[in-house]
């Protein structure tokens, strides 16, 4: 965080504050008079960063037989093609033989985690799932709303746990783990986090490994989605969870997944799942009942594409030229707009795909409509919390990839228009 | 069937019969000679198959956007591409604004709508399925042995019910859905079965369809996988589920799967989820927490490569031309080597991609287990059944698209002996 929403109430008399909001009213009605229809809403890549990819729709030229001279256009291979896993498995930190390629979205691997886990026992469960009395994940947060809500659909409390600077309260986690055996896993976004953009340290991580669990079958579910995707010349590296949970003893314990959503098509890419060798066999044998294989043709698309490591990483380099602008410019704005102003402060990540936003406490969901009103789409305030509610509602998720540089410049004034409105008119409210 | 395998027992002496024996025992000891390795297991589309849709490795040309402007490349659209739901709307029976159009397998459809119901309640349930004290479904026998398994990893029961000519014997699923509130489903394969070929007559449609069933929340999984897969010059029309189901009162009872695994490439198609417009939103709701969506260049590269529905029929039409001589050469064996003997019957389908052999009363499994021996790969004998467990032990299941024709004639005729063998030591066995 970059500034800090202290209590400016404190620090300017009322007329100076009436002044502010005179202001930030002026602006916000010119705003609206400018009739934009601009939207800041999903991590989606933009046009042009699709068009980086774009030699996949002319691929495979190779032919359509994999390496081991399995042909892809047939049926069979449920763990998917062993050359796609091995490029993978060093970006997700997962042995190959130890790593299952599937389909376009890794959401589905983590629901049909969840789904398998609730309908058989996993590996050192006593039960599974669906027969305890009560199931509960921990929710560091903010975080991904799409954890929470695929959580939600299947009855399972989430607990909320204070995002650090290092990743979740490990004080709090540890503690919570250990008393209660109904918190049977907790959702991680590990390296530039959703929507922080916060990278677990190395302490964190071994915390989460080596932490007692009352549940003898806790899993981390370890997202990885953006294992590659910096926006820094020095790439962050995060400890390798799959090796320590092992070291500690606990080697079931994580469940990795990643995807190359947001490194080739976003809706046509190739999804990972990684863990244990006793939790792969668990997660194969469920898998191998509800499909005969995944699309291998697209794995193999992606294995001339990409080709190895190296060639991920090289791919990686030209969505931080699309990308870094736009994150300088959300960075620009908000500094010379709300910057020392006390009203607001948020992050400036590394890498990942969101800036979040932090505005006065009670002010994130009017922010979201003054901004509708102006024609600017927000997430919705509290979407990165569980139930949609965030408790202080100050949080504000804001996904720059999507909009052309000038539609964001745009944008994210407008917002910041709003937010000193808002702010405004709560202080001089608070004030009287 | 073309024979009846009658009490043949009766009709020979026991010399001759060790006449038969010795010959068939001639003919196995040359057949274990040559060494073969065949493959009659699975109903894989061939390579020859496979390159009638080798244009499709080249597509999308047309760009990447749908006709609604959709970029393809990008994330969401739950149901699918509505251009790829209109194609299959006429050979599937589901209007097209009631099809979901999703990954590579049907399978998946079928499976995710089982999760669903465990764990969330069906449009007219009382409760989910996972909450009830036991759940089965109905099995018409012989059928696909994945469907089973997929039942079975839940813990499912199955019930067996007789296949007739008509469909399933509809007198005993009357009873047994009328009675038994437990009975939450019916596997259904109603064109061209897996594997008998059986065409489901218009009256068993019409009966499944108004039967009363105890359950409020009962489902006909109505895997229509062979749509348009014809073998002859008159295709088989079968009646509308989903109208006959709406005009009796049972609007929400069916859920209709299909793909183009075996119509482009079987690992990678596109499968089709249709229902009533309540089941679909049901369907979705769960969906979209699993999925931001499918793969929908996939599914633009297939209206591209199939254009309409006369574009599928006549690209059957050419998979008949590679299938056909291939189910002929089945037929012209079995009758050559069998036909008279009294030792097995077959079906002659229309459709499909299955001969289904009744060898004599316990030899199904010898006969797997000779054929085996000389290099010749079955379906393990069972499978056909729930529990892999055929109580006659009698079926065996030919699948004769992969081959080559040469293969698939010298692995047939090396069955036939292994029939005469298994059956004529069976009668032997029985005379003593």
């Amino acid at each position: 965080m970059t500034s800090s929403a202290s209590a400016i109430s404190s620090a300017l008399s009322g007329d100076e504050l009436a002044v502010l909001r005179d202001r930030a009213l002026r602006d916000y009605d010119e705003l609206v008079r400018r009739g934009l229809s601009l939207d800041l809403t999903r991590g989606k890549p933009s046009p042009a960063q699709l068009d980086l990819s774009a030699e996949l729709l002319t691929l495979p030229v190779k032919g359509h037989h994999a390496a081991d001279g399995t042909d892809t256009r047939n049926y069979g291979g449920v763990q998917g093609l062993a050359e796609i896993r091995e490029i993978f498995s060093g970006p997700l930190q997962v042995p190959a033989a130890q790593l299952v390629a599937g389909g376009n979205s890794s959401l589905t691997f983590m629901h049909d985690s969840v789904v398998h886990a609730l309908l058989s026992p996993l590996p050192g469960a006593a039960r599974r799932w669906a027969d305890e009395p009560r199931i509960a994940f921990l929710c560091p947060v903010p975080g991904y709303d799409r954890h929470f809500a695929l959580c939600e659909r299947f009855g399972i409390e989430l607990i909320s746990v204070p995002m650090t600077a290092e990743g979740p309260d490990m004080d709090v986690v540890e503690r919570l783990v250990a008393e209660d055996a109904q918190i049977k896993g907790i959702w991680c976004v590990p390296k530039y986090s959703n929507p922080d953009g916060v990278c677990y340290s190395d302490e964190t991580v071994r915390r989460l490994a080596a932490m007692p669990t009352a549940a003898p079958d806790f899993r981390i579910f370890w997202d990885n989605a953006y294992a590659v995707h910096h926006l820094t010349d020095t790439p962050v590296e995060i400890a390798d969870v799959l090796a320590l949970c092992a070291e500690n003893g606990n080697p079931d314990r994580p469940f990795v997944f990643g995807s190359t959503s947001k490194i080739t098509f976003a809706g046509a890419g190739v999804s990972f799942f990684g863990s244990s060798p006793a939790n792969v066999a668990w997660f194969l044998g469920h898998l191998g009942k509800s499909t005969i294989g995944p699309d291998k043709i697209n794995q193999l698309r992606h294995v001339e594409f990409l080709r190895d490591e190296a060639g991920v990483l090289e791919h990686m380099r030209r969505h931080r030229e699309l990308l870094r602008p736009k994150f300088d410019a959300v960075e620009a704005i908000l500094s010379k707009e709300l910057g020392g102003t006390g009203l607001a402060s948020w992050s400036t990540p590394a890498g990942g795909y969101f800036v979040s936003l932090d505005v006065l406490e009670g002010c994130a969901r009017e922010v979201g409509r003054r901004a509708a009103e102006a024609g600017i789409a927000l997430t919705p305030a509290g979407a990165t919390h569980p139930y949609g509610k965030d408790p202080r509602d100050s949080n504000i998720r804001i996904a720059p990839s999507y909009p052309s540089l000038e539609e964001l410049e745009q944008a994210i004034t407008g917002l910041t228009v709003c937010v000193r409105l808002v702010a405004t008119e709560k202080l001089l409210a608070d004030a009287r």
